[in-house]
């Protein structure tokens, strides 16, 4: 980034639209209407039968911040050319509507709100662009994290992409959403310092080409380095690489803390029996293999069919990118908007798509866990003025294929919104990123075997309460008699 | 991010091993050996039969503040344990060595060093990790807005990604990279301050809805915005979305700048048509019809082929995240270290994979141009003390299937590497990005166009000079040779 601009702020993270559509939200002054906006996604990642979400501590800390810098204003206006009074304007504003938000590690599903904004039109309208890019791959990464670990089950798991990841932020951040999913460790130093998270690495190719030999490499890294992991695939693995670690842990015996072996490439399967035998022979029964090279859910699931003798993997380009479905599709749609007469009135957005039309108004999320087996049956989306909890029975019914459903007694709804954010206070601490990690864990356990399944798992039901259901089938009606008229005029 | 780490720096931003690496090499006095590395990938991505580079004037910002800040230097110490000896030395490391480096615009293929590294073995270790991060991603995206642009020809594009982006600094430096592979602007507004590129934009469903009507929505954009595209598709593109843009444009007259109509969802191919006509028989001829939804080379290939009515393609998920294909694999391996007399030796990783060997030595790249029609030959790969300037004749030939031949005569040797730090000093400034852009253009003209089809290009030759590849066999043999030594022992 240039120098010239010491104050880059994110508030100007945003798309040109949204501004354009401040301007005229001012200029007509409904910029200051109470507005609620959903964020959502309508389809999982990955085939999965889950999300888990991640982001919401980077939203508060963008939120919190959320003033355009002085070098953002000058740019608005002596660069783009808007007006002096919108300008004015723009200097002052500060975020002051309210946010509900699910907790990072929650499980999410499509088309209910992970997050539910409640601001003036205009607050609303120009944190869109950022909060869509934040939760859009912080939720992708810890959802293909949380994946991979379903596969990996408790054999431990880094993260090793920031060299591959997509600039910058996403190395950090993926390395932080990947430990939320279930990782253990991340090798990028600055995401350990500014997260407070666990990291992890030995040593390069580069080092054994620098001391042209093995032997000496792994001599001098033992020099600093009590705990020892030596990559044995510079030259040749079972050749050279294999025997020189196991002469030098020999050699150097209780010195070292001698952890393992790290291979990088070649036939992982056919290597990683070959060197547990190697090391078993040699006495090292204890010594780990860790493996890495291109590796993501599917590879690592074929390795363990073929019973490679792998302890540790490190997965990098596949996670970090999210190599097979690298965007999730995150939307943010005005639900409900204040009118003239200061009363909330729904608002829908109608596509030939039928998935796409969105579902009118404020609601809420509730997980029904079933009280005698502890298990969710589904999550429920009411309207915000019901109370599911008041209710003996509800019935959940499939919000497309509206005749499949089923009635639920003796349950627990469980709200999955926590107010984040009160009309411009923030009143929500995050908790650690292991903490989020310890909750998706938990929350898994919710939830059914048949939904965490890598491949074609079953439909996790999210369902809309009848009167939901009802309010969104008037609404479609209220547009189609609006485009009926415009036809006729 | 944390806001007690005020003084966050991108020095950090490695992997563990780079730090562990640098510690060992400095405690054994090996630190300050001159090294020579190269940056390159081994695969073009997309199946495309060029790559563009981007990313070089990030990297020099980020060697100019390389250094340790206050808080990475408390981590270092204090959370991971590193020696007070070795601390007292990292808090004044900077970068002093020298960079060789193609410009960003310049068309870049397999296996050829992008950048070359000439420093301390410490500090071109260090930087690693954060040199791929940033070249990684952005040639990669520069490289798939160029694919988009050789289909979409004359007619404009601009970038619209920054939501699905993968965390904010893609969108930013994706928008900047899109620039440089042939886009008119993008939609990011930070990223058009800060890298002074056009961007643009117009209004969202959102806005229709806070109105409630199209017809109102389009009046008051036209208020505050005497260029007007309106979005038609938020209740019923041709009943109701476009007979409200004409009224409105009708109404308005030469109040405002009616630009034309932006389709953002249904079958582009059918609507454009559709609309076009409309327009047409209203007499808005010159009004423009820009779409966006899900595209990328290969649906606007489709499009085009319907008959589709575009002037204006707006890009984004499948831009922004390299959609099929998310990670370049570019690589740093090391070519060239000093011994203990002083003497530079090269060096050289062996795998199994025949492609992933790395030719080793300190080497220059040359674009060999036929001066007789002015087109690229290939690119060829010398020992840095050749000089295929003072060569009448030079033979390029395949460096794996080395039958492959041809002899070359009257052809200018075009160096492609510009030395962008000599010593620590910064001697480079980057051109504006427009010129990068400008550059990209120049550059697709001295290929022919077997190499710029998007599908199934021809391979555009890099060759090895004689004696590079001669200086590589014998090193392949000199690792064979100690395995060998090494079996025996």
């Amino acid at each position: 980034m240039k120098s010239n601009y010491a104050d880059d702020s994110l508030t100007l993270h945003t798309d040109l639209y949204q501004i354009n559509m401040a301007e005229s939200y001012w200029a007509d002054g409904i910029h200051n209407r109470k507005s609620v906006f959903e964020l959502y996604f309508r389809k999982l990642p990955f085939g999965n039968g889950y999300a888990v979400f991640a982001g919401l501590e980077r939203i508060l800390e963008y939120l919190r911040n959320f003033r355009f810098s002085e070098s953002d204003i000058a740019y608005l206006s002596e660069e783009l050319g808007y007006k002096e009074d919108f300008i004015e304007y723009l200097k002052n504003i500060r975020f002051t509507g309210s946010v509900y938000s699910m907790k990072e590690g929650e499980l999410v599903f499509a088309n209910e709100p992970i997050i539910r904004i409640e601001a003036p039109l205009v607050e609303a309208q120009l944190i869109e662009t950022a909060l869509l890019n934040i939760v859009n791959y912080q939720t992708l990464i810890a959802t293909k994290a949380s994946r991979i670990k379903q596969i990996i089950k408790d054999e431990s798991a880094a993260e090793f992409g920031s060299r591959r990841a997509q600039e910058m932020d996403a190395a950090i951040w993926g390395a932080r959403a990947a430990i939320i999913g279930g990782f253990d460790s991340t090798s990028n130093v600055r995401a350990g310092k500014l997260f407070n998270i666990p990291i992890s690495g030995t040593h390069a190719h580069a080092m054994v080409q620098a001391y042209k030999s093995e032997y000496d490499a792994f001599h001098s890294y033992a020099k600093r380095h009590k705990d020892c992991v030596f990559l044995v695939d510079t030259y040749n693995t079972l050749k050279s690489g294999v025997p020189n670690a196991i002469r030098v842990a020999k050699e150097l015996g209780d010195k070292i803390n001698f952890i393992g072996i790290r291979l990088d490439s070649g036939d992982i399967a056919f290597l990683s029996k070959e060197a547990r035998r190697m090391l078993d022979e040699a006495g090292f029964t204890d010594a780990k293999i860790i493996v890495s090279n291109d590796l993501d859910e599917y590879t690592i699931l074929n390795l363990k069919a073929q019973g490679a003798k792998v302890d540790s993997w490190g997965i990098g380009t596949k996670l970090i990118t999210a190599y097979d479905q690298p965007a999730l599709g995150a939307v943010y749609k005005l639900v409900s908007i204040e009118n003239e007469e200061g009363v909330m009135e729904d608002t829908i957005k109608i596509t030939a798509n039928a998935e796409k039309v969105s579902t009118p108004g404020l609601k809420k999320v509730y997980r029904i866990i079933n009280r005698v087996n502890g298990k969710a049956e589904g999550d429920y989306i009411t309207m915000a003025d019901e109370n599911p909890h008041e209710e003996e029975r509800i019935k959940m019914f499939h919000p497309v294929h509206t005749f499949i459903s089923k009635f639920v007694t003796n349950f627990e709804a469980k709200d999955l919104h926590v107010k984040v954010i009160d009309e411009g206070e923030f009143v929500y601490e995050s908790p650690s990123v292991k903490e989020m990690q310890q909750y998706a864990f938990e929350n898994l356990e919710l939830i059914w075997d048949e939904y965490k399944r890598s491949l074609n798992p079953e439909e996790y039901p999210v369902d809309l309460s009848q009167k939901c259901w009802d309010n969104k089938m008037r609404n479609i009606q209220e547009v189609r008699n609006m485009i009926h008229d415009s036809e006729i005029r």
